[in-house]
């Protein structure tokens, strides 16, 4: 491919306007997802309960904005003011939930327009994360842990407010924490946050902005395409089980053990490389 | 009755002083309200824990102003500066939980006092709900919903911190959420909240400004009374059924199911119209 | 002792310089309290879940401060954007939970560095409380309530978070929560922040600011090392319980009771001496 017409393209993914198509991909997604996390009642719900079905999925919509601006100390309702976003947000929602036959669910549930809306879903993702790592960078020029967190947020905002999500809709849920066991979206929304950064504040990446923002969509596009097709969940597992064993106690507690007098009973080691 | 005087009548409660005897009649019902939700064990929960007693006594009193702070960026501790206002909630506090013989909590349940605590309680409300839209009107001049959660909140702040108020007396009901069954008052200021944005922001309401506070006024007091004294307690079931129905699945639900394609089972439409 | 040499000591107390030294031994006190909240399964926990424990850990080391911040409308996230404070952080929390043989962890719980590290944070603890008054004094000059709330909140951020705290951790113990049983810590920060209020805002205390700080500190250390050594807990329950007979019904209710006619059952007034 010729690199020019690919700096183009880059370029031009850089400037691409979110409202309102990718907001539209990015609403039928969370109401999808607030349907799903309802199970079998979820029709019923919906029949009985509207508010709370509409409030919580108006704080999945919104989430990341939220939750970022909540932990700012800016205005929490703020991304609330933009009164034609929340039109298109609430026409998702009904046409999700409530149209007859239920078909808005059955289309939307149809896998090509399921690709589609993914796909977009994370190119308006990276931009969050983008924003939000500027946004932070803003404020506090040299606080490189609040730019990663307030990316991440804004990434993957939806992961951490699942249980107020949840709480709003009268259940609760206090194993279901994000920080358990973070979802691949939160751990890719961390390093595209750390690649920002670097691309930002220091010299180690010499190319230019665009092609590093380009080349983070794709990674985030591939992803969750291969995720869909092809049942890849997370990619980074194997990397966190090397610097687990490397840095979080892996080889020492092999050592201790093999020793006779670490702590660890058996088993412990095996366990530690299993998950995050 | 003559209308100038009418207009009259008005224009004094627009500008009624709220405090001290409000607050007191408004603290009062607080007060009451803590004191049913401990339930039998109340006595005793308020010799063995003063300070959770006094706490989520104070986070009932100011829920209004606390959570509307909270979503707006603004201190959550803000209403508890003004200091005479503190020490009259105080002694409210005080005389309903720890006067000698119980005097007086048994004089606050006396129904005359407790008709005329909600009458001033309802006016109270209603300026709350108008402070609400006014002020959120000022910060962002065209955001309606952002408007309506802050009318709705200021008058109605205790429902939505009960989970709160139970959790800081070390009891957690996730269940009990006000988005599931929202109550008569969150739904009464929903409606004056939007009804204030007619007048402010719109020319749909030709009357004077006064007439339809005043006309919110006695909306609000009439149906405090028909609830205390005739039990009803929801006049607005009526219009949300008929809403259900309309847009919410009701009639749809219903064709479906006659069709015999349609996923809701038998017997869920019945139970969609009993409750929002 | 010669007076001046002692004012001389408190001025330099004062104006002692935080950063290291006190805040290595405030980090390594919250890391042994965290690993000593997940009990038996901590190195198990630490190894499986890296994220949730150093998120959990962080929130108790800047809990004091996020705390405040949240309730004044302050970026929560600000007490993060000290770089090397955060970096001397994460370093006790390695050191703590994951070294080698758990020489880290061992190191901290030996009896004399935890004493050295208790009497220091009690010094840190009163800092805290006087910049916590001091803050709220300058934002709020007549608000005594929010310099005693914010005063408590810095100097023992972590009581009132515990929840959270749990939470990150995929616990949930709503029953423990810090109003219900305030412990000695809270106590001690009240008493310590109205100390601080009548110093700077009233003539009843002649003696130099610096004495009055000293004090505390000297107040603060004293009980905190005949906590550990003497297994003293609470000095304080006297007093309470004194003003909870005067004050919160203790007599009223056994007059009443003596009487016949009150409604608390037999017992409820030596339970309500028993605890605040």
């Amino acid at each position: 491919m010729d690199p020019e017409a690919f700096l183009d393209i880059a370029n031009q993914v850089v400037k691409l306007k979110m409202f309102p198509y990718f907001d539209i991909a990015h609403c039928v997604l969370c109401a999808l997802h607030v349907r799903e996390d309802l199970g079998a009642g979820a029709t019923q719900f919906s029949r009985k309960h509207p508010l709370a079905c509409w409030l919580s999925y108006m704080l999945v919509v919104f989430a990341g904005g939220m939750v970022a601006s909540a932990l700012l100390a800016e205005p929490i309702l703020a991304p609330l003011k933009n009164t034609p976003q929340l039109i298109v947000a609430t026409l998702v929602w009904y046409v999700v939930f409530y149209t007859p036959f239920d078909i808005g669910y059955k289309v939307s549930k149809f896998l090509p327009v399921k690709i589609v809306c993914s796909a977009m879903k994370e190119i308006y993702r990276c931009k969050k994360v983008y924003d939000g790592v500027t946004h932070a960078a803003k404020l506090y020029p040299n606080a490189y842990l609040i730019m990663i967190i307030i990316g991440t947020l804004k990434g993957n905002g939806a992961g951490f407010t699942r249980l107020i999500e949840r709480l709003i809709r009268g259940v609760w849920t206090p194993t279901a924490m994000e920080f358990m066991q973070p979802s691949f979206y939160t751990k890719s929304c961390i390093v595209a946050s750390i690649i920002f950064i670097l691309d930002k504040k220091t010299e180690f990446i010499s190319a230019p902005h665009a092609l590093v923002y380009f080349g983070i969509v794709i990674f985030f596009v591939y992803f969750k395409l291969s995720s869909i097709l092809l049942g890849i969940h997370d990619p980074i597992v194997p990397f966190e089980n090397l610097m687990c064993a490397l840095f979080f106690g892996g080889i020492w507690d092999s050592l201790a053990r093999i020793l006779g007098k670490g702590q660890p009973k058996e088993g412990d080691a095996k366990d530690a490389k299993k998950t995050n």
